[in-house]
């Protein structure tokens, strides 16, 4: 669509979007996650063609990507995706009689969405920032990623219809893109991509006349900690699903395990099975993944595979990486990962301090594992998703999800982009203060369905 | 205190003091406010010294400020500060088996405060931003106000004693604050203050290498509609109101009613009784109100009063201030209002569509008044909050507070700088998957008390 009429059409619906019933917008997701599960004949074929992922996990990824929709549309209907407080009034409040203020949350307004290349459903045009801005009540602008053109406006036409006037369209181009990022009439940026190509936007988003949030999810590394005991409990079954991690989706994942950190970076080698890997996304991105890895190749040990020739393993130490800790973030997007011998837990904590934001961190252990509590700890406070003898790869979408951590990981650390909670990014609050009954919000009213803090005490 | 101890000292305390429980820093948060009301002989002299309010306001303001610290140890106690959500591992979940995970939220790291000139108690050393900060987990490091600099060296050294070493600290200086600003050990910044300066601190966040949320509260024109119901039946009533509002504090309140929109300005400025403020906090605030006030001399009518005198009344009409809309953004910080005719409800509502992000928008009307939804509506577009019948002057502090808005109002408008939504601004969320029991926060174990949501179900 010509961008001014997409950000016009926008700006025109807000206000009649805003106003729908949390039950009327479960029904439009609902209904355009039935059209495409109904057109996955026509795009799982074309998505095939332009991203060269395999049937099957296309065919999951549309089935993820409708799944998300109807979660949003469960959670809109049993009113859980605002934060709804009432506090009475109380002459008796201790600061000084207190007005009857009840807070409930109103859409941001139209939001731009920057489709990712390595999701063609999940994270694309009907993915996760589109079905959250929409069940937060706000129109949505979807910029095209060129990996995916065709697939992208067939699943914008076979979304549309379900949507009112306005509420949705699809853009393309970069200068579009970043025109969008700086109207007036966009109110929030949901995005997805590379660190460089994120903060340039985010810096338009910024330095607008009316600076608006920039929800960008941009890049990671991942840490895996294998300790001590967990590798002498576990070392087959650890080798072996790191092998299945790093290449899957051929290493296109912005969870892939980058860094792993191993008390015995030799034996962990000798035990990880061949690695192999389909082809990637696209001629860019397989560019991007061969320019990261020779950089990360000119500083460290290839250890197994070959620079430019499908999935590369690189070694070093812990005490070598400190001295070189911007290695610690650079993020071979690909089916890459480099192996850091410790000496001792402490050095793989120091480690673990100087890797800078995280959207994942992983503990590799064993049964009652004495290093285990600290590690969890010390990646909490560096990621946004901590796991235990699982890998990063594969995101599950519920309500206890969290995609997003300090930057790099993301522009945004206090929100996620995968889960439930993914709407709050859409979602301003506002408060109402000795309201007539019949000018409420619904949710606000006296008796009205779902949980809420009424004077200090959450009813269910 | 200098600079780099402040910083030094807040990054090595926190994580200690992240680890804290709730319930440690509950009884930290009511120490200090213990020590402060026990030290309130001293501080409101101090007080009345350095900022000319009268005693009977600021010995109010205190109360408010240590009600505010008991309300958050309070919210702390409870297990409400953290929203916490549970989803068991479910092998049949639609879009494939889920692990466990299970969220919560861990402090964002060190915060750096700038304390508001009007209000020494409440959004100063231990106001709101301070305290929502530290129940969240987070070291602070506030920038003085220079309107008070010995009642906060005294408020600080009251406060002090009572956190660990390094958890809290004061620095002051322009340049101090703005070095802070840019230090990557500062996780986050509150602002409250004026647009200008604020703006120009989150250009500073946002400009990092390592971008980091800029909580900035900064101005708004807080406009009032009077209906004609509304006049027709409480004409008195409203212009005491009124009268009361806009010069309460000598309007030096971010709340202060710039802006009312009126069905007859006659008969509205006829029945305003005489106005009458105190003096203003200082020279430099009494320089700036002159200033704007001259500046909107220039565009519209001076109704009541005298530019540079005292309390003022502007005066022009929808259609004018329509063609000159930047007028309606024009914050005049001190007991003035921009007095607007409107020839109908329609012609209001345009205006409230130019008014701009606010922090209050409120509604004058009578029982049954049919236009009462719709302008409810429609401030509620534009402002985090809008009242009914009473002014909006005086936040109160409680969990369904929102004190904040889109852009100017403040520069994070999904946030709240008041209220106990005001600790989610300094709380980052983490995902915890498939976590042992021993290692996972407390919060998350199974049977721990509090509200959560466990497998998409509310529970008290």
């Amino acid at each position: 669509m010509i961008l001014e009429n997409a950000l016009a059409g926008a700006a025109a619906a807000a206000r009649a979007f805003g106003r729908t019933t949390p039950a009327d917008r479960a029904a439009m997701l609902r209904a355009a996650a039935d059209a495409l599960d109904a057109a996955a004949g026509e795009l799982v074929p074309s998505a095939m063609t332009e991203s060269r992922l395999p049937e099957a996990r296309l065919t999951g990824e549309l089935a993820r990507t409708t799944f998300q929709a109807r979660l949003f549309a469960d959670r809109l209907e049993q009113g859980l995706l605002h934060d709804v407080r009432v506090d009475h009034a109380d002459p008796d409040w201790p600061m000084g009689p207190r007005p009857d203020i009840r807070r409930t949350q109103v859409p941001i307004g139209p939001v731009l969405v920057f489709a990712a290349s390595n999701f063609p459903f999940a994270f694309s045009v009907f993915g996760g920032d589109t079905v959250s801005a929409l069940a937060a009540g706000c129109p949505v602008v979807v910029k095209a990623h060129p990996g995916h053109p065709g697939l992208s406006r067939r699943t914008a036409a076979v979304v549309a219809p379900h949507l009112p006037d306005g509420v949705f369209a699809l853009i393309e181009g970069v200068d579009a893109g970043a025109a969008a990022v700086q109207d007036p009439r966009i109110k929030a940026v949901g995005f997805t991509g590379s660190t460089r190509g994120g903060r340039a936007l985010f810096d338009l988003a910024a330095s607008r006349p009316e600076p608006i949030p920039f929800y960008g999810e941009l890049g990671s590394t991942n840490p895996v900690v294998v300790t001590p005991a967990g590798w002498a409990a576990r070392a087959e079954e650890i080798a072996t699903g790191f092998a299945g991690s790093v290449t899957l989706g051929s290493g296109q994942f912005c969870t892939k395990p980058g860094i792993v950190l191993v008390p015995d970076a030799e034996a962990f080698l000798a035990a990880v099975p061949e690695l192999s890997a389909g082809p990637m996304l696209n001629e860019r991105i397989e560019g991007g993944f061969c320019t990261a890895a020779r950089e990360m190749a000119a500083a460290v040990t290839v250890a197994r595979g070959e620079v430019g020739g499908g999935p590369v393993l690189f070694r070093s130490t812990a005490v070598e990486v400190l001295k070189r800790p911007e290695l610690l973030e650079l993020e071979v997007f690909g089916p890459a990962a480099l192996i850091l011998e410790y000496a001792d837990v402490p050095e793989a904590l120091q480690v673990l301090d100087a890797v800078g934001g995280q959207l994942t961190g992983t503990v590799q252990g064993a049964d009652t594992d004495p290093d285990a509590p600290e590690l969890v700890a010390r990646l909490a406070e560096h990621a946004g998703r901590v796991l235990w003898n699982q890998w990063p790869t594969g995101v599950t979408v519920s309500d206890a999800q969290q995609h997003g951590g300090p930057y790099p990981a993301t522009t945004a650390p206090t929100t996620t982009s995968v889960g439930t909670a993914a709407a709050a990014r859409f979602l301003r609050p506002v408060a109402f203060q000795n309201i007539p009954e019949a000018a409420l919000p619904a949710e606000l009213r006296e008796g009205a369905p779902g949980p809420r803090r009424v004077d200090g005490i959450t009813r269910a």
